[in-house]
């Protein structure tokens, strides 16, 4: 096959998404230009998602491309950042055009409902590889980082957790032939940012995280950056009823350890839940309350039954053994 | 081995390059937060290097990190932009500290140079793998754009041409233990992106492109974004002793067709010509007249002895045969 690189890129990324008027260049030349607005930060994030380690080889194409730049987003989310540019390069074994084009439809998808153009991109022969990286602007003031949360601040997290981790274990027990509940294994392919939801907590939460390596490891990060602790009662943890159906009992792995949630874990000072508890209902945004931050360093979990413990299920590493 | 991916990240990147005013916020949140010049535009490109692809496997990392870096600074160079940040996604088979350290050495000292911090990155287990996205300032009125060129400019191209294709070349047909003169290599191994010049041909060059893919390829691009075709003198190609000594006779394919070189090449009004010698002479900026732009699209290679043809050899192609 003879297809060039330019001829691929020209073809599968030029017209994948659409046109912001800040783009003053976009594919094509040796660099984008782009025109960020004045007073706003310009908040940015690289992503690499590698076959084998994030996703199987054979995972279909279109969740690819949906999830890459989902993860993604999910970044400028938890800065409370709106979205607006992206780049893309991926390393393919081989051209496949039936494959590029799911590809650039499931990242295309994603990336009109949040507005983001796609205005760089490098394409290489070799082991199936993604990395994205995200531009969004916010305040810089008012950005949601890590480490703003003060002990007797509320912890919160959005959504559900622990389906995608149940997905993946539940698959990795599966037989072959077997097949995982749909409800799981799409939060696990075709994540949701928390785009809307980030944008609202800016100039409300205290600190924020998304919740990608597992809710208590990033939790650990969260900590870790504000100088503080936190208690997390198990009983308060948001979990879908398909989780409660396929969970085995007492097996808080999934939910605690799982990862690739993309739900956004946020602090806010006590005063102003009831506000935001308000403020997110109308916008059709669920968050729950999960616990609370300390002084005492450490993350302490309460079980339904009342006990105590600080042992907590590894996160996901991409180095630890 | 148990160093996880964020000891590995915060030793290794965190602390790599300078501290830049205009970074508000670097490595260690879900963003960096970053303050861009108020009337300039922000130029940005992305560019992978995969082993076995773009370099061999026990490549020295220390070149390596100045490589990666500086394909992408020269993609800077020919949008005439001044660069500011980079971000780096590391895909890595195992962590070894050793080739880490020199890694980060070969990327920071180059980014010093060109006061460019180190503002994001992303390191994943894998097959190794490099992806940097560069972020620079230009005027966005006045960017050297590759669409820019009229019929009547004359053709220039900084540095020499050629050295690292006929590295390469030497190097694939070299039996083992032998070795490829060090002028060569060094050009293939470590190229200068030639961003002070690119800064110099703002508001002066009509278009301008780097040679990566190859002095004719690239021109090639050049010609088809400007609507123009080109005539190059090839007694007129810009070629080092170590060129000249190792390249055989009328073997022109490592100067027209090698790639890597990582000049600049760029079109200019015939009456702009003086001056701009003047200026790069007092910069200490190599630069050399190579033929014009004409009306008629399509390159023609005029050879020593008067003969003209329109036969190029290929340019590097990923997904070429």
């Amino acid at each position: 096959m003879s297809v060039s690189e330019f001829d691929l890129i020209r073809d599968f990324f030029v017209r994948a998404t659409g046109a912001r008027a800040d783009v003053l260049l976009g594919i094509g030349d040796d660099c984008a230009l782009l025109r960020a607005p004045p007073g706003l930060a310009l908040a940015v994030s690289v992503d690499t998602l590698v076959a084998g380690r994030h996703f199987l080889v054979d995972a279909d194409p279109l969740d690819l491309g949906h999830k890459a730049l989902a993860v993604n987003l999910s970044d400028l989310a938890a800065m409370g950042a709106q979205p607006a540019w992206a780049t893309l390069a991926l390393t393919l074994p081989q051209v496949d055009k039936n494959w590029l084009r799911a590809f650039v439809d499931g990242f295309a998808a994603l990336a009109v409902i949040h507005d983001v153009q796609l205005v760089g991109g490098d394409t290489t022969r070799g082991p199936l590889s993604i990395t994205i990286q995200v531009h969004g602007f916010v305040d810089p003031l008012l950005a949601l980082r890590r480490s703003g949360a003060r002990a007797g601040d509320r912890l919160l997290v959005s959504g559900t957790v622990g389906d995608a981790g149940l997905a993946l274990q539940l698959m990795q027990q599966q037989l072959r032939g077997g097949s995982v509940d749909g409800r799981l294994s799409r939060r696990l392919d075709r994540p949701t940012p928390r785009v809307a939801l980030g944008r609202l907590l800016v100039g409300q939460a205290s600190a924020a995280i998304d919740v990608s390596d597992g809710l208590i490891a990033d939790l650990g990060h969260l900590c870790a950056a504000s100088g503080v602790g936190a208690r997390v009662e198990l009983a308060r943890l948001p979990l879908s009823p398909a989780f409660r159906e396929h969970c085995p009992p007492r097996q808080w792995r999934p939910a605690l350890a799982g990862g690739d949630d993309y739900e956004l874990l946020f602090s806010l000072a006590a005063d102003r839940i009831e506000a935001l508890r308000d403020r997110c209902r109308g916008a059709g945004e669920s968050v729950q309350e999960i616990g609370r931050l300390v002084d005492v360093p450490g993350i302490t979990l309460i079980y339904p039954d009342g006990r105590e413990s600080t042992e907590i299920p590894d996160g996901f590493d991409h180095f630890r053994g």
